[in-house]
């Protein structure tokens, strides 16, 4: 498949809410079905109760004996960008690449990805729709002990399939360090071995699931959003468009190169690197117990004002699981942040202000983020020093909500960890004042600039939800 | 201007070599006036008769005492990619983003670049062209206590210029550190103060003296990499291309998308991206006296076998430079390495044979590197271990040669550092076998992939050299 073939079939299968399963209430009884069948028992523990988990000496840190999987690390963070000039935390280290795979095929002239019903310990409800694959190096080298991921030869050996997409993309820059993972589409031209735990979907399927709560998980969301709704090259197909929610037709249009864009591809580089140039942050290592305001317990590592998050030891019990039986350090969260792009038809053409975001975690400086990305805390802060373009998404006045849903995060490192999702259009022609770390971009800007490494988690995940034929988005 | 304006005019720029300096005698006539005028002294010294630079504790390396600047540090490679699992070697660390920054200006309808004769302690022949401004941040904070550098303010100054390209660039991942620079071209509409170490000139002028040996500087060279000779969302206008040697219309059709194109981009991430995934490469840091096969002397630290590079200290005196004296450590090379792009006609569109390159220094694992780069050692390696494609540049047979000619590395860290850079293409339908870790690139897609930082900068020297109105390339 070349690259027009691709997008104009990730178009009509984006379209296309009928598939292998005829309708949405077969997609959501099967998952109902494995939710009944399958469970893990998480139960919270001391960290002295974590299995072949414990705290490793210089500096001190909690991890692995085996020194794989993750460690999770102290580091004070200086910076000249944002409120806050300096502060200390816990962060994820994970510096192996894993791979986050979706398998797509042809069927009945409609391309179908595989998605997997997986249980994380981390989600509220447990069970969460992923990727094909979703693969630590740990994983397919088996620390576990397990089994080989299913499907994991499609992305890895050579032939076996055809791919579509292979991009390394970055995670959470405030709670990873440095962390990425492959994100892979790859296409097959003719039938896989099944398996009750996955189902072939279309994109319209999955972006029909992505305006509910907590049933598209993290990983799953973050290879979405690298599949183009249209190809930048060519107008869509205008047959494909019709009968579609007018917001729709203009998200997929917004993805085709136009000389109404607000700016050129030369002008978002030279924004992205004035910003990249024009802030630091140093990032130093420290000891767990040497951080200031975080305490260490045998229970948690947590801040001494109770907010933000805390490091937490959990107990897994699993039948259908790699390994049956874990236990593993979470990072618990509590309260829900709130994460939003604005967009507005500018000439026509939807644009989405951007924003540039720098975090600890990043590996290379500022990153483009979505307009908004805030904790519960700040989220609830008063009016005075509340993050910019709050108010947009808590009192939309004469916005339109396009997308509103709660998200979970990767449930494997994170527990109850949870965004409130929103995309608000402002009505054209209203002005707004945007700062100059700020930028407005069309769908196939931000794509384009994604496919590169240069948009975060954040403002991923937004881009996955854009597009379902049945709602307003 | 917009980008497709700005392409227009690098184009028109580049066929033209009769500008405000009406032909090369003038240009050269120009250079040697200043050559004779201004001299720098550079005396080869011991370490310890450098000044403000001294060997550091903990672990040992070579720096400037105030700590800005640069330090010179030991590190162990151990790696999967290539011939040699493990090395260890000196290495330049200087993490601050200095700015290569070109100012370029309409002048009788024909944009010009700001070009100034520069010495550089360095380079075999002190001086050459470099691009207006050459900044390290030490250089604009001025740790010299010298005067800022001239025109930096329409680079560093909002609204003084318009930008046409503002890039992140990394330099020599076999000698600096995760180094890299701002990559800028910036435009005003108006004249500005002249001065007597500057002169404006057309890209087709640049590109005549990168036809001669060691004029044009890296740092130029990368600045001028990054100018798209065509626009590549539009075929250039013919009338432009009439008279050009059929090399040269070759080269600036193949800056244009076209559906002839051998890889489509999303294959290219896609090869990147598992290069970057496949291969690893650890860098440890070490000590510089526990570097094995290395020895640290009064007079340098340099390899037993003689061979690499070594470390040496120079001591210069100048008449025109932001100080007048002073002192450093240099990278010393013998020798003359070699860095070659294979290209060739498939298709009727022209493409050339990047390889993935993953050295010590690099930010992000494997990025994209030429056909060849080799030290004169390897170079002169016997048949049985020689580099890949090194016969089709020594012995190019039916191929034919392009370009060649000796160009200088970066004058401010390194002594008499020099590459042959030779372009050869190859016959249209000739078969070549290549490896999993080369790949055929369009020039409009090797310079999309630039635009990001993924390619490296003996690439980025070799694309700078073509175009070339009057040449063969």
């Amino acid at each position: 498949m070349r690259d027009s073939d691709a997008r104009r079939a990730f178009l009509r299968s984006c379209r296309t809410v009928s598939g292998v399963l005829p309708d949405m209430d077969t997609v959501l009884a099967w998952f109902a079905a494995k939710d009944r069948r399958d469970r893990f028992e998480v139960r919270r523990v001391p960290f002295a109760a974590l299995d072949q988990w414990d705290f490793l000496p210089d500096p001190l840190r909690l991890g692995h004996v085996s020194g794989k999987f993750f460690t999770i690390e102290g580091i004070r963070v200086e910076t000249d960008f944002g409120p806050v000039p300096s502060w200390d935390q816990p962060i994820i280290n994970q510096p192996e690449v894993g791979i986050l795979g979706l398998l797509a095929r042809e069927i009945g002239g409609t391309l179908h990805f595989l998605m997997q019903a997986k249980m994380e310990p981390g989600n509220v409800n447990i069970l969460q729709l992923s990727p094909t694959v979703q693969a630590t190096r740990s994983n397919y080298s088996r620390v576990h002990g397990g089994r080989a991921p299913r499907y994991l030869e499609y992305f890895t050996e050579p032939g076996r399939a055809t791919i579509l997409l292979d991009q390394l993309q970055p995670e959470q820059g405030a709670r990873f360090l440095r962390k990425r993972n492959r994100n892979m589409v790859v296409v097959v031209d003719h039938d896989v071995p099944g398996h009750e735990d996955f189902r072939w979907m279309t994109l319209g399927q999955i972006k029909a699931l992505l305006g509910r709560d907590d049933i598209v998980n993290m990983d799953a969301r973050t290879v979405v959003s690298l599949i183009p709704l249209a190809d930048p090259d060519e107008p869509p197909d205008e047959g494909l468009l019709d009968g579609l929610p007018e917001f729709c037709r203009a998200v997929f249009r917004s993805y085709c190169r136009s000389d109404r864009e607000r700016h050129t591809m030369d002008a978002i580089m030279a924004w992205l690197t004035g910003g990249k140039a024009r802030y630091g942050m140093d990032v130093t290592p420290l000891p767990l117990d040497r951080l200031r305001g975080w305490q260490v317990t045998d229970e948690a590592i947590g801040h001494e004002s109770g907010l933000y998050f805390s490091v937490i030891g959990v107990a897994v019990e699993a039948r259908t699981r790699e390994a049956t039986r874990w236990s593993q350090p979470l990072l618990h969260h509590q309260g829900q942040g709130l994460v939003g792009f604005l967009c507005q038809r500018q000439d026509g053409v939807l644009h989405f202000l951007a924003r540039g975001s720098l975090e600890p975690g990043n590996r290379d400086g500022m990153e483009i983020g979505p307009t908004i990305a805030c904790s519960e805390v700040a989220a609830r802060a008063g009016r005075s020093c509340a993050p910019l373009f709050l108010e947009r998404f808590l009192d939309p006045g004469e916005g339109t909500v396009r997308y509103d849903a709660v998200q979970s995060e990767e449930g494997g490192r994170f527990h109850h960890f949870r965004n409130r999702y929103m995309i608000v259009e402002l009505p054209e022609g209203q002005d707004l004042d945007i700062p100059d770390h700020c930028l407005w971009l069309t769908l196939g800007q931000l794509w384009r600039m994604a496919r590169h490494g240069h948009v975060n988690i954040e403002a991923r995940n937004l881009l996955a939800c854009l597009g379902a034929p049945e709602a307003g988005s």
